[in-house]
């Protein structure tokens, strides 16, 4: 069967190498990888047994409506919930300008459908993250990527990039996946002056913005927006579509994301995602509003930060210890990802295969950068696993990187 | 903010009426409607106690696992009780060509996003399902329509169709969505090899085949084609995507459903849905296959027949008493809806808010159409409403009937 998108889908799948990520995901399922590849949160402090008192209630409860179809818009008191929550954000927004996503991938995918005919450019950071770009080749997006350094997008550098056009500009403010830098406020600043003056959209990806464990939150791009608009009279509508996720903050497993936006977008977006899924699933919309309400977001949040903050502060003492000099890695303030540069010439994919064989595991950082640089680097992931197995894989992968270097 | 697509969405809906529908559901959703309207399965029957019971089952036994992110592909033990709940329709094939997706509606946008590109021809019934236009739409699909009448589609009237180079021939065989008529055996066959000549896939949508009521099944498109590429020595391979979903046997609220397709299709729709939600929620699949295991789903189906059948019948009955000559009517042999054709002259549409005002709804049936004929149609359900509500509704539209065409 001939399928007309196979060359596309090959050449991107090639450019974007889900295939890698696929691979090394099969090895570092194996019980005796230590693994720092995935993207994967702490199963150790997933809320399972208020999820359990959550299925029982809303079966109990709502009973059959939980499992019948439901508005695509989504559960009226899970998007209550949320506008609380993105309050304590300083974003105050209408529970009709929340729309629910089946996971964050498919707000990103549904971004690709409403903004994206084949050859239209996007703005990303390079390195950005790999499944926005794999959401969005499906549509025949092409990337004009900004440089990042430790304080995020180099805004003095985007200026080029409006100039042809794009339909958005795609950026995950805190600590992003992959580099875990976070975007400072000076360019926040000039990010949204530059946008509202080019007329170009931003997507604020914002998955781990409760998962700071040093210095201060800053403002979301969404409230920067608000405050320059306000200076022009036209605070009434925003330029930012914002996204977040419970993948972070709860579970991953039970895909529930959200979309914060103007009401002209939200309404394409709600045509948009019943031509996609209809509506995601009614039980776990009414799951996670029973698990999240009255305040127990806040309350698991701390307990995550708790977590990730001492295995990220295990991870950067294991990396002193081992890394040989030459090997460079980023200091997140949080989030889940820490960045690692190798000197030049070592390239972290070809590199992989010998990781593998020492059992642990990581992702090489090219696939990251739509340009196709990043081939001395490497994404660490430090939420998932054990101190201990920090310790030892960071141990590993030191040791590694120091043949590795007196061989070359 | 500008969307690109907002012209083409604003066409779209005009044509396909998702606003009407929409405005129809918030009608009908009042608790004194009368509902012939949705596409709503019986909450009178889920099996709430059963996915009671899996929802506890699943946290206890797999725990932090089920909450976890999962393969694209899906869960390997939901896969195997579809297999060989595929067996017993015919259907011999294998866990690697099986892929879990977040309803049938997800289905069909992501066959939409391997196929489609702008101005692409699609083959459709004419009436056709409006979920599959709308998820086609957005990819830009154009469509040729091929007539059906009390067999299903008229295949002798395909060959013009395939003559255009369509991207697929899409077909509900069974008790279609929304006329409630199946494609017969003979045509089941010139449709086979009718596509095999041109070189056409064909998607088969099924989510009603186990919904019978009278009457023999008839063998799924899939297996003749295979008996017809075993003929020519090519039976390795399939020309059909079969696709079919957990809503309608189980629950729609979990938002589970499946394709079968060959191993280089099931490559891409896997690399496809990635981008568009990384996987079906973890939770779900176990749990519905907590629920599905061990017989549950034939023994359900059970269940659901008996009281779809006598939902029919009784629907049937009060149509023979109360609609006045000059409307028609089709006699479906399963699944959940019927199609009335009111005398030429009548609008469908337009009787539509008298029909409100006395508190029964329908679904026009012009919105089916994709080439816009269909005014005088109209789609009933007879699956949600209780045995009184039936008799009750159709007597309300029998009424209105009558006093529109003694006014006409």
């Amino acid at each position: 069967m001939q399928i007309p998108w196979e060359q596309r889908f090959a050449d991107r799948a090639g450019r974007i190498s889900s295939s890698v990520i696929r691979e090394i995901l099969k090895h570092s399922s194996a019980p005796d990888v230590i693994s720092f590849a995935g993207g994967l949160p702490s199963p150790d402090v997933f809320p399972v047994e208020e999820f359990k008192r959550a299925c029982e209630i809303v079966l109990d409860e709502a009973g059959p409506a939980s499992l019948q179809y439901s508005p695509t818009e989504g559960f009226v008191p899970l998007r209550e919930v949320i506008v609380e929550h993105m309050a304590s954000c300083g974003i105050h927004t209408k529970v009709e300008n929340v729309q629910l996503t089946t996971g964050s991938q498919q707000a990103l995918s549904l971004m690709g459908m409403l903004f994206i005919d084949p050859g239209d450019y996007v703005v990303v950071e390079n390195p950005t993250y790999i499944g926005a770009l794999q959401a969005w080749n499906a549509y025949g997006a092409e990337y004009l990527t900004v440089p990042c350094d430790g304080q995020g997008m180099r805004t003095d550098l985007l200026e080029d990039a409006l100039k042809k056009r794009p339909r958005f500009i795609y950026v995950l403010p805190n600590f992003q996946n992959p580099s875990g830098v976070t975007l400072s406020l000076e360019r926040r600043q000039e990010l949204v002056e530059l946008a509202d003056m080019y007329g170009v959209p931003i997507i604020e990806d914002d998955p781990y913005g409760k998962l700071r464990y040093f210095g201060e939150d800053l403002p979301p791009i969404w409230v920067l927006d608000q405050q320059h608009r306000g200076g022009r009279g036209v605070a009434e509508s925003s330029n930012v579509i914002y996204m977040s996720t419970f993948s972070k903050l709860l579970a991953p497993g039970i895909r529930m994301a959200w979309v914060i936006a103007d009401l002209d977008v939200i309404r394409k977006l709600v045509f948009a995602k019943q031509g996609a899924d209809l509506h995601s699933p009614t039980f776990n919309q009414m799951v996670t509003y029973e698990v999240a309400r009255d305040g127990f977001l806040g309350e698991y949040a701390e307990v995550i930060r708790a977590t990730y903050k001492e295995r990220l502060l295990v991870m950067l003492d294991a990396m002193e210890k081992h890394f040989p000099e030459g090997v460079e890695w980023t200091r997140p303030e949080g989030g889940m990802f820490l960045w690692v540069t190798l000197p030049e010439g070592l390239d972290a994919q070809k590199l992989l295969p010998k990781a593998v064989a020492r059992k642990v595991a990581y992702v090489p950082g090219q696939p990251f950068h739509p340009d196709g640089s990043g081939a001395n680097t490497m994404r660490v992931n430090f939420s998932n696993a054990s101190l201990e197995m920090i310790r030892e894989g960071i141990a590993r992968l030191g040791a590694l990187f120091r043949e590795e270097l007196d061989h070359s």
